[in-house]
C-alpha cells in the first residue's frame, strides 16, 4: 500500500472512532486529529474541511461495503441474504456500534440541508438496495427463490432492517418479546416475507451463525488492537 | 378550556413550528418563545429549561396520538391498519411535516444519552406498537383477520413503516419505481405482509384515500390559519 492510501486509512479509521466517541453534532478536525494521532494540520492538508472529510468517510464506508458485498459474491443467494439481515443486527452489549450509528443517524439528519451528504447517502442507498435485488435475482436465477418484484422487495428489506436498527439503537432496550428490537425484526421478516420468497425445500442459513463477510461498519484498516473487544473486522 | 391549559397548547404549537424551522441541534427558548409569540420569562414561568419544554412536547404528542388512536377504535380493524399506514406516509411536498420528523430525527439521536428523552421514545414506542397489536387482535376477533402473533407482527410493521418514512425524509428523492420511499414499502408491505393475513374475502381498505384520523404530527391546538397549505389536523 503507498504512504498516501497508509495516510487516508488510517485517517478514515479515526473518523469512526471519533464519531463513536464524540458523535457527529460536536465533532471538531481536532477529535479526529487526536484519534488517529495525526495532526490537525495534516489532515487540512488532505482534506479542505469537516465536510470535506466526512464526505470522504461516507465514500469510504460505501466503497468497502460494496468491496465485501463483491468479495462473497460467490456464495448461494440464501447464504448471502441470510448475511445481509445479520449485518444489520446488533447485540445489546455492542456499545461501539451503537454509538458509531447514532452519529451516523445524527449525520443522515444533515440529507436534506447538505447535497454533498446526500448525495452519499442516496448512493448508500443504491448500494444496499442493488445489493439485496442483486442477491434475490440470483437466488431467483438459481431457483431457489420464487421469482417476485425484486425492486419492491428491496425497498421493503432496507427500510424494514433499517428501522429495526435506529429504534433498537435510539429506544436502547431489549422489549419485545424479551428480545432485541432487531432480533425480533429479522426472525419476523423471515417468517413473513422470506420464507415465503423460497422454493420448495429451500432454507435459509441461520441469521444468528452466517459468516456475515461485509464489514462490520468500521473501516477495514483498523488496527487490531482496536477488535479486542472480540468484534469481527 | 382553562387558560394554562389554552397557553400550554400554544406554547406545544410553538415547539412544533420552532422544530421544523430550526431543527432540533440549534433550538432556542427564544426561537420557541418567536415562534407561539409568548415571552422567553413566560416560556420559564412553565418549563425550567429547554429540555423540560422538549419532554413536554414529546409527551404532548404521544398523548396526541393515543387519543385520536382511542377515538377511531369504533371503526373495522383493517380500516384502522389502513389508516396507521396512511399516517406515516409522505407526500413529496410536505415539506413542513419533512423538516419537522428530520428534527425528530435529531431529537431520537439524543436517546442514548438522555434519560428523559429515552423513557419518552420508549413510551412512544410503546404505544406505536400496542396500537397495531390491539388492531390485530380486534381483527382477529372479528374475523377479518387470520391468527397471528400481534407483538412481533407489531414490531415489524412498526420498524419498516418507521424505516421507510426516514429513509424518505433523509434521502429527499423518488426513485424507487419511480415512487416514494414510504409509498412503495406501504404497497410492498400490504402485498407481503398484511394481504396474507386477511381471512378471505377480506380486503384492506385503500391507504391513499382512508380517513386517517390520527393526528397529522402537529399539536391539534394549530390555528386554522397555519393549515392553509391543505393538510389535514
Amino acid at each position: 500500500m503507498s504512504d498516501d492510501a497508509s495516510t487516508a486509512e488510517e485517517i478514515m479509521a479515526g473518523v469512526y472512532r471519533a464519531l463513536r466517541e464524540h458523535g457527529y453534532a460536536d465533532l471538531t478536525m481536532q477529535d479526529i486529529a487526536d484519534a488517529c494521532s495525526k495532526s490537525k494540520s495534516l489532515l487540512h492538508y488532505h482534506y479542505d474541511t469537516k465536510e470535506d472529510l466526512l464526505v470522504a468517510f461516507l465514500d469510504h464506508l460505501i466503497t468497502t461495503f460494496e468491496r465485501r458485498a463483491a468479495a462473497g459474491a460467490d456464495r448461494p443467494a440464501t447464504e448471502r441474504l441470510a448475511a445481509f439481515i445479520a449485518w444489520f443486527g446488533f447485540d445489546p452489549d455492542e456499545t461501539d456500534r451503537e454509538h458509531f450509528h447514532i452519529a451516523l443517524l445524527e449525520l443522515r439528519s444533515q440529507g436534506p440541508f447538505n447535497d454533498r451528504i446526500r448525495s452519499r447517502l442516496q448512493r448508500s442507498d443504491r448500494v444496499f438496495r442493488g445489493t439485496v435485488a442483486e442477491i434475490l435475482e440470483q437466488g431467483i436465477e438459481e431457483g431457489t427463490f420464487e421469482p417476485v418484484d425484486v425492486q419492491e422487495t428491496a425497498a421493503l428489506l432496507v427500510a424494514t432492517l433499517d428501522g429495526a436498527r435506529t429504534r433498537q439503537i435510539t429506544l436502547d432496550e431489549m422489549d419485545v418479546d424479551g428480545d432485541t428490537y432487531t432480533r425480533t425484526v429479522a426472525r419476523t421478516v423471515i417468517d413473513r416475507v422470506i420464507d415465503p420468497m423460497l422454493a420448495a425445500g429451500v432454507e435459509l442459513p441461520d441469521v444468528e451463525t452466517v459468516e456475515v463477510l461485509l464489514p462490520r461498519d468500521e473501516p477495514v484498516s483498523i488496527a487490531p488492537a482496536d477488535r479486542m473487544d472480540g468484534r469481527e473486522a
